[in-house]
């Protein structure tokens, strides 16, 4: 079987990754795009670099029509932003489709705190109920049956995969946590801003946004809350790199005991991860160039000067956003999970 | 005597670079900045950098006031877009102000050429016909009386320095010249736009514009007929370059006769430019980082398959634009010509 | 059937192009990697990349063994120097292997020329006489039978297909052609070298080599003359962009009659690449942006000034090496000509 | 009266910085210019950026001869590797010449410490009692009758002046003290090496080095114990970015009271730079562009999480080495401080 996936708002940076993970996969296709844009537009125009790839029908974007996108697709792949993915899921769920909604709208798991973080109520309290968080190496088990997938939100991802493993062996605290993260541009979306004019982010690096105020900074602390089951208190504070793909998050940590030692830390990752396909636990300091274009997440870690020190990287359009999707899309299917990304 | 200077339309690239090499300057200083804009804005929230180095009052830009230029400032650098800086230059001019035009305003010589171009009639064609055109190097005896000097273009800057010698000399051609050009993205201006938006521009290279349309060639060719006294005709070719700043011009001419060797196009160039503290003739290929914040126009030559290339590069925000305007500033003032600029 | 392919000299740019597309191809697999080195090397450790890929044994790298890799594989790409590849080559097709070599050493199809361009005697004339040069959209027919292919610079692979058609239907002249091009900096291999520290290559750009003596000047003549059996003279002219991977050739041709029109030009590579999956005919200008990563040539072609300008772009890396060696691997072995590339 | 300065080995990127800024010097110029190569080397060819700006014969890099150095100018800039300034040092010292300098040698102020970090002996116990540590704004006042200043640290420079005000102020502890950084590539030097290779380093981000074992750790504390009076720990984690120059760095201090406000952070900053020209306290975040080419460093402050978070850029090539060295020079002899440097 082969899975039928439409991607819905396919017009920015994730939208783009996904139909490119996905002309690649061997048992999945994309067979409908679907834009909140009134005049229909060819997506080979705003990425020429689909032209050849993308075929006619599906390359014209339709209107958002559940019943048609449900007749055309076993599965719909959310790229709105946040706000627009809860006022459309409900019509796709109720025509049938199974949803991984990329937005944030469905990651933190109760009305209130949603409407606390983005400053909006929750429009879909029925479905957000039910919503999968879909850090898949810690989730897995409850893709297989889920009808909406909330994919993780790229940082999030990031450090939930360099943390959860030495709180769960109880050798670092769960708190005063700090991530301290940089990512590259297209984690920003594909709107032209006096900030992101190339003249002015070339040859730049800077932090960013409201420090302690980031709104993955609650979405981090819940994902480790949900796997280790202990209230966890991270400070966020993001970085814009000039590059165009990838996260680095450089993650300073406690340790429970004096005798905790490096090696501990090492067996704790690599014990975790021992069959995860794409979670790369290395004795190397990571790079953001060597896990490019790629699912995997580096992790490494250090003790020093009394202090856990975890590195993480990742692509944040592939495993912190399209790549997670897919593989979450391949989980909920049955399919092989790495299919379409190795 | 030191030269008071006013920068007009300061919030864009050359404004920014033409403040900075003045408070750089040994006998010159920026004591006005006038902008179109209604409200007040301090430049240097525009521009962090300048932070700590402009001071108040001269920082918080004011409007376009003839008279309240004129009264604090010997010249005024027009950092204007084309139309607009005609609309600006005679009211300055008839309180007393001399006058560098950035824009394209002046350039053409006569209104009708302008029109055609620019698809717009010229409104000063009064101080039009009395314009000179600082292409410093060739009209340098001009300057000394000029109320008026029309700041060249980038590109036909570049271009000029690299073929009036061998035209002049009748090793090369004046007919069938080919300008490959590719310049770095502060040659685009300030505002923001899809094509520059970092995560589309980096990484990339491209040529762009109506090909044999641009409006720099005209501009190329009346610059080496007015220095040469020979029709020129020349096929202008634009691409932009993933850096800030920085021109290479790659061009190719005919040589007059089979005769003609690379040794006698050295000495060409080399005999023209013996005197001039800008432009460096050399055997090594060019490269734009090293004009990179400079004033040099680097030039050299080769003959291969029976054609003249000749290569050239200077900074387009430098010689380009505003290195280029202090130079003219300098000869307009009888200062010497490197002064700030080396 | 999967084809099994052998990687000679995989630790270079070209070699892990290869190795990512074998790996993502759905009937061919890496089977062996074969090294010069003398101690075995985990390619992992040169492309960490690779971990959590490329599993063992393929991984380490094992000597060039020909009965060895004749026996684990039914193809050897050569990711060798030139120079090496024709010292190992004849060992491989002795045991039995079909061979791709990305190196120069069969590419210009007699000995004399070779000795010429190279400065150096080939070593293996036997079998460079019935080599056949692997540019796919030409040369298509002959790779079925082919025991040796030669597969094309990455530079001369741009020219010829931007080139050709307009040569073969008598548009434009094979004589007086220029080929301006620019590469990103994988083009020049992975070897450190002071040009090629990333503090003096970022944010530069230049011309490099002798101009007129570049080793792929013949090779871009010999490509034109064999599809289309005109003799052609043109003048080559490469720059080094500050990107890692792409090209863009803008290429200068002499109409052969003042009633040749743009749509003339238009047709006549439409026509010539309308079944073609890798040539993209735009009406756009192109960007090297928008062919990374994948095997598509982009071309487009304007008319002006009296000369005829085609832009073309490709990744060097893909089109230009790896890639089209997997699309010749693929027309040898029967298989779908876009297996793996789209 | 004009200071002359000679550049001791001025072949690397802080000799470049450290020319320039004094070509552009209005009371100070470089008199002579000394190297360790054995065959005399024109800087020029080593930095074509210089031709045309610096002339015959102080172009031409003489041998390291103490009689002639001292001849020609009155203080030297040791831009030499560390180990091999302290060779140097004391017969220029000998010679009557005065000393900046940008090695480590001379910075850790006692010989045990130096061994204990670099691993090899200090050659010149002598002079370091008596060098002065030039963080010209904590140690102005000694700097007047200073033969021997060790010019600081980059990274060093960059966090005692984000650090010292709160420690002194009792604001923040001096102990748990995170400095996590991010540097351009211009600290790595001038040799190639496979890292920074352009095509590896491009679109790269990573940590490197021993993390807690940086030689800059130490050389952190004792700048902070040396103001403040108080031991200091600090845990110092570098990043390599692809740009060419600027630090930014992101430190986390524990506030030593609940009562502790952002307020008293900015007023505790603000009042000890109030009067110092190349510190700019400010409210927005810095970003290591804003600083390019300039002698300022940019400093902002948080209070989040119970966190202090101090973000302080500047450019690792002027402020944290070659004008940090002229803002000395100035100071030791009674120049205007910023002379030069605005």
């Amino acid at each position: 079987m082969s899975i039928r996936a439409a991607i819905v708002g396919p017009t920015g940076y994730s939208g783009l990754h996904a139909i490119q993970l996905l002309l690649r996969h061997p048992s999945a296709s994309v067979t409908y795009l679907a834009s909140r844009r009134d005049e229909p537009v060819d997506i080979r125009t705003i990425f020429p670099q689909l032209i050849g790839r993308l075929a006619d029908p599906v390359a014209n974007c339709r209107p958002i029509d559940a019943a048609a996108i449900a007749k055309a697709a076993d599965v719909a792949l959310l790229c709105l932003p946040h706000g627009t993915a809860m006022q459309v899921a409900p019509k796709l769920l109720a025509a049938g489709l199974r949803i991984i909604d990329l937005s944030a709208d469905y990651r933190l798991g109760d009305a209130a705190r949603y409407e606390q973080v983005y400053a909006t109520p929750h429009e879909d309290t029925k479905n957000l109920a039910g919503a999968v968080y879909g850090l898949t190496e810690f989730f897995r088990k409850k893709l297989g049956d889920a009808a909406l997938v909330a994919n993780p939100g790229c940082y999030p991802t990031c450090a939930a995969l360099a943390i959860v493993p030495l709180i769960e062996r109880q050798l670092a605290s769960p708190h005063r946590i700090i991530v301290n993260a940089a990512s590259g541009v297209t984690g920003a979306g594909r709107a032209p801003t006096p900030g992101l004019h190339y003249a002015e982010q070339n040859e730049s690096f800077y932090p960013y946004g409201t420090i302690g105020g980031h709104r993955h900074q609650p979405e981090i602390e819940m994902a480790i809350e949900d796997v280790t089951g202990r209230a966890a208190d991270a400070l966020f504070v993001p970085h814009l790199l000039p590059i165009d793909q990838g996260i680095l998050e450089t993650i300073y940590l406690e340790p429970t005991a004096s005798h905790v030692k490096e090696d501990d830390l090492f067996e704790a990752l690599e014990t975790s991860y021992a069959d995860e396909p794409f979670v790369r636990v290395k004795t190397e300091l990571p790079n953001v160039k060597h896990v490019r274009g790629t699912n995997f997440c580096d992790v490494t870690v250090r003790l020093a000067r009394n202090r856990i020190v975890v590195f993480a990287a990742l692509d944040n359009m592939i495993k912190g956003a399209s790549g997670q999707a897919v593989q979450n899309m391949n989980v909920m299917f049955g399919q092989e999970e790495t299919a379409g990304l190795l």
